[in-house]
């Protein structure tokens, strides 16, 4: 963590602090603010990243009762309960500075706090059966982002959402080398190339969220068009 | 419950048991499917229905951080959770009828096991700050009514949802009381009068999601039309 | 069409006529509602049925732009505006003996007319290049279809639809013969078994829209799960 | 137009024609094609933004049959059949630069070109009874949006939408201030100020789906909030 800590100093020109925090933990919300509050000052943006897939490679029949419980519930904790215990407590940090902060000559809000779900495609659809819990949690994150952005537009807080597709990185790689028919199912619906994309790929929509001060309550799609299943069988 | 049962024996011409169970206890759902089992021999309708709504009446920004977690998670427990395990428990046993009982002259399912989730509109839209986890934990059962849907299937067990809007019970009734300009919001956007609907009126989605071979992975909105959200002018 | 009426009345109780009209006409709608008032007095039920699919079995840079507008607006005539106008029609003659029917003893509407559109997955979704016009037009259906809901309720006219997916029937025979490659897709994709349905499967979801009399503005897809494009990889 | 044409010259750096068509016209696709390629020698970006709405301000009962055929008609040729003509046309020059135009170091498309469809709310939920025709117009210019990423993805050319809100401008201002009661409606349910929004809100998106080369088939609210229509009670 360190090493990515020093490379965004490298890179950019502000000041990057790294905290380790478990965000299943109940203090973990109030610590990240507190400590970015300390640095800071401020908070202006939020981006609710943190998170782990589990799967359930096993037919529903073998797998224990209990451990539907456990890995449904650890999923939810991670992907919907973290994000709104981190979003209020940054909220009311940001309402200080962003409430009252005005509006342009043309009546747009001049600046505003700016909070990120990183969903997944999961969110919109289940897509899979090794994804029972994972699906279940993102799509109770889609829900409590919507919540969010109603609630926290009066503080000109704006809450948005992406929704990336599937992303090239360690992880997917050696998933899919080891069921490449799931990866061929993927592959015919992606309308554009590349079908498994560079992480980097979510940056623009990443930044256009923060700058546009009036889109709100939004989710964007960044898969090259895969959410569409769309079947082109004559345009070939 | 005894007098329920006693109501529903003379009423219908079946066997009726009650079982009191704690749903949000991780032995609910074997007990549950044991005990039919014992009683019946068989299971052929699962209607995933119990669960108690939480709302959240304060501002956020005054709602202590660790309360949105316990509220989250009772009522993903509630409403996510248990219907997966109930659902999965029951499955297992309706499997060995409904898996291999064969297609009719025209090819369709002989019979099918049915599953039902009693989802709510905030299944489909988060509607209100109060419902923050609510909402969230009823999308989330969305979510997993649909990978059942996908999984279950293969084994001739079907699984579709209800979505009611707002029924005319004492909960509700005592709730709009408190607050009539809610109600009053409702009252202009459903098409179709009443505006809160007696609970009977579920009965005959229930019955025609038990009656229908081929349906599955639908919700019913069963709300005089609400779910629209329709604006209606000029046509008074 | 006279075989079909003698089979009709053969089987069923009451009194069937047939009337051979091109919906495309604009005086369709009302030599509809004409005949059907001449001959039973009232209308109470309208299902919005017509309708030949094009499909477009060339790439886009080949087809003539002229072509698409040809098409498209084929496809829109038959499927958007011609069951506008037959709804409205019918309406005006429907509510007469429905807006003011009144409520049975827990509130329910006595009785409604019943407006149902068939749509098709396309309306939900694209799905396919060759069905660009068709589905462009079903969406549009679907929108008509949640407006007269917003509108005719308050007549106690209600408006539903079905969604039926892929049905075994001379037509999609013969074009799924053509492309065995399209068929296969639609295979992997229905949880249940059959993949292609006997079109007498929908008949249980217009009976239920038919007679419960509270339930507005919903789309019940019948096709054994497909619409949900669920991918089961390890539940097999 | 001479003037807006003088105005977009000394504003930016590069060359503007104007070129005044009717896009209800078969020819017009082509002409408009014609003359970017004559003048800029290619085609990068093409954004689907004419058309104007038609209101049925009367009750459905009065008006007239063959009216809403025309004004059907009108709006889905306006809004869906002139996108598809103009963006096929379009494509054609455009998948000759962009096609085969490679991928960058991370394997993202070096470039690509972008269709842009301005839809709007009413592409998504029917809203209102007077925009019956322009919903459904709408709704089925998204399907046709969705079609063509789907075809269109193979040649590096991307189609995506904004969805603006309601805006500022003279003609709505004129609207809502014969109909306070709609625009009181509206303001209840836009979470961010202003209710109303300038239309240079929309720039920021446009320029987004200009420029990130991997987004696809999406659509973007621009509205503030409005189109989740949340209740804000307690959080006052």
């Amino acid at each position: 963590m360190e090493s990515v800590r020093q490379t965004l100093t490298l890179e950019g020109e502000g000041k990057v602090i790294c905290l380790k925090q478990d965000i299943t933990a109940e203090s973990a919300a109030e610590n990240i603010v507190e400590a970015a509050v300390r640095e800071f000052g401020m908070i202006d943006i939020v981006v609710n990243n943190a998170g782990i897939a589990r799967r359930i490679e096993e037919t529903y029949f073998n797998f224990p009762l209990e451990k539907f419980s456990e890995y449904m519930l650890d999923q939810f904790i991670q992907f919907a309960v973290a994000p709104v215990q981190l979003s209020i407590a940054a909220a009311k940090v940001m309402a200080k500075k962003y409430a009252n902060i005005g509006y342009n000559e043309v009546g747009l809000p001049r600046d505003t706090g700016c909070i990120i779900y990183n969903l997944s495609q999961a969110a919109l659809q289940p897509i899979r059966d090794d994804l029972l819990a994972y699906s279940a949690a993102k799509r109770a994150a889609l829900s409590t982002m919507e919540t969010l952005t109603g609630v926290l537009g009066q503080h000109n807080i704006r809450v948005n959402a992406i929704a990336p597709g599937y992303a090239n990185t360690a992880g997917p790689k050696k998933f899919y080398s080891r069921f490449p028919n799931i990866r061929a199912d993927i592959d015919k619906h992606v309308p554009l190339k590349p079908n498994f994309m560079d992480p980097s790929a979510v940056v623009p929509a990443v930044q256009y969220l923060v700058a546009d001060n009036y889109v709100n309550g939004v989710v964007i799609e960044i898969d090259g068009g895969w959410h569409l299943r769309f079947n082109r069988y004559f345009n070939v």
